[in-house]
């Protein structure tokens, strides 16, 4: 049965080829983002896009690109887009505003908050530069790459990561489990949704493969965001957890006698 | 001579028509930006989307489509897309952040902090998905509305709005002449020349009447940027705008013959 045997291949694999493709992502979005004038703006922001800590988000989006047929190329600029909307949303939360304490920043250097502020401002647009600038007239993908910014708008935006953060900024006064579950299901999981979603429209998937895919991306999202509260909450969140999972690997199903490898490998990351 | 004439005619009708373009732009954005759950963040997200001071920009680039031959419908999207780009940018800029004073805010009710960074940050998203969701794929719009983005991108990126945005926060150290120029190039200048680009784009115009465009926009706002501070500056910077004004009709002649009257108004505003 496929979703047993590629759950086996892909435990020892797993963190090999989602390094591998976040290599490719990082060597793209290096030459794409110039170290050029003004540098005020550009060496930030070259920084607080490195510096913000790593999703699976860009390298789901490669993956289910390649899944549906696609090759690596057609998704490498929106899986970019994508990892720098998430510096973008990360740098902002660590802004120190007057109605909150400055959280502390997880190892990366800290510039003034106002140019914080204006580089996380500058990284939005510049995400979707980067994702308009990929098209290809030759190739006639434009349509494909208009679907998938009203994807990732979606996504980042008020109904979408943002609402997320809210959420999130809220969760001292509402912290109960439903609280959390919402925000896990608006950030990792809504984020990861529209990552594979995107790769596959990119790679030419039929409706149903891009249904399939943003189902299993907000899977895979629900348990990356689920884990980290996995030894505080004990049991329960445990086997709600491998629930997830299990219904992750159904989505893949519809894949079967495609090679899965690398896709089911993000559930166990 | 086209100039003269058309500045004599312009002068009596340029708020009427600026206003009438505007208000389409406004009733377009009322209707783009629903009041939906969550509430939270639509509420304020439409309160401050109109309560941001009104610029030209939107409307520039209506004219400027309807100039080379285009329908206002082709450019509507844009136009409200570079007006909730605006009222982003200006949300952000009153946000009270640890290292500068809140700044007064000019009449519009204030949110908490945390709210309008998110709500902005949420903004810039949607002025995106505005223009994507715009695409038409029978009319065969989408590398229009794709070269847009990328316009929009820069012009309110790093190298553009951002970049004004930091050097006017930079203003108290640096306060000459210069940088209080280069602040208008890349603010309502950029702004301004981004709108009328745009504009000429998405209405089917050449290469050359979208350059001409842009060199229009910039003029126009370099003249709207550099008027709020003519009355302390005294004559010379009256010259200079003067002198701006005669460089942007100059970039018109290359339109003779056709209906300037709504563009040309944009310089008597």
């Amino acid at each position: 049965k496929l979703t047993t045997a590629a759950a086996q291949i892909t435990k020892a694999n797993s963190s090999s080829s989602w390094a591998s493709l976040q290599a490719d992502i990082e060597a793209h979005i290096k030459q794409a983002i110039p170290m050029k004038e003004p540098l005020v703006v550009f060496e930030p922001m070259h920084h607080l896009v490195f510096a913000a800590p790593r999703t699976t988000v860009p390298a789901l989006c490669v993956a289910s690109c390649e899944l549906v047929g696609g090759h690596q190329d057609q998704a490498l600029a929106a899986a970019s887009a994508l990892l720098v909307m998430q510096a973008a949303a990360y740098t902002h939360e660590h802004l120190p505003l007057t109605d909150r304490p400055r959280p502390k920043p997880k190892g990366h250097r800290e510039y003034d908050p106002n140019i914080e502020l204006l580089i996380g401002d500058g990284m939005i647009p510049y995400a979707f530069e980067l994702l308009a600038r990929s098209n290809d007239p030759t190739r006639d993908y434009s349509d494909r790459i208009l679907r998938v910014m009203v994807e990732i708008s979606r996504a980042v935006g008020s109904e979408g990561l943002v609402e997320g953060q809210y959420r999130k900024f809220l969760r001292t006064q509402l912290d109960n489990e439903a609280n959390i579950k919402l925000e896990v299901e608006k950030g990792e999981g809504g984020m990861h949704a529209c990552g594979a979603a995107c790769g596959a429209v990119l790679g030419g998937g039929s409706e149903e493969e891009i249904e399939k895919m943003r189902k299993y991306g907000l899977f895979v999202g629900m348990i990356q965001g689920l884990l980290p509260g996995v030894e505080k909450a004990g049991k329960g969140l445990k086997k709600e957890i491998e629930e997830i999972r299990n219904l992750a690997l159904e989505e893949l199903e519809f894949f079967e006698g495609r090679n899965v490898e690398v896709i089911s490998s993000f559930i166990n990351i």
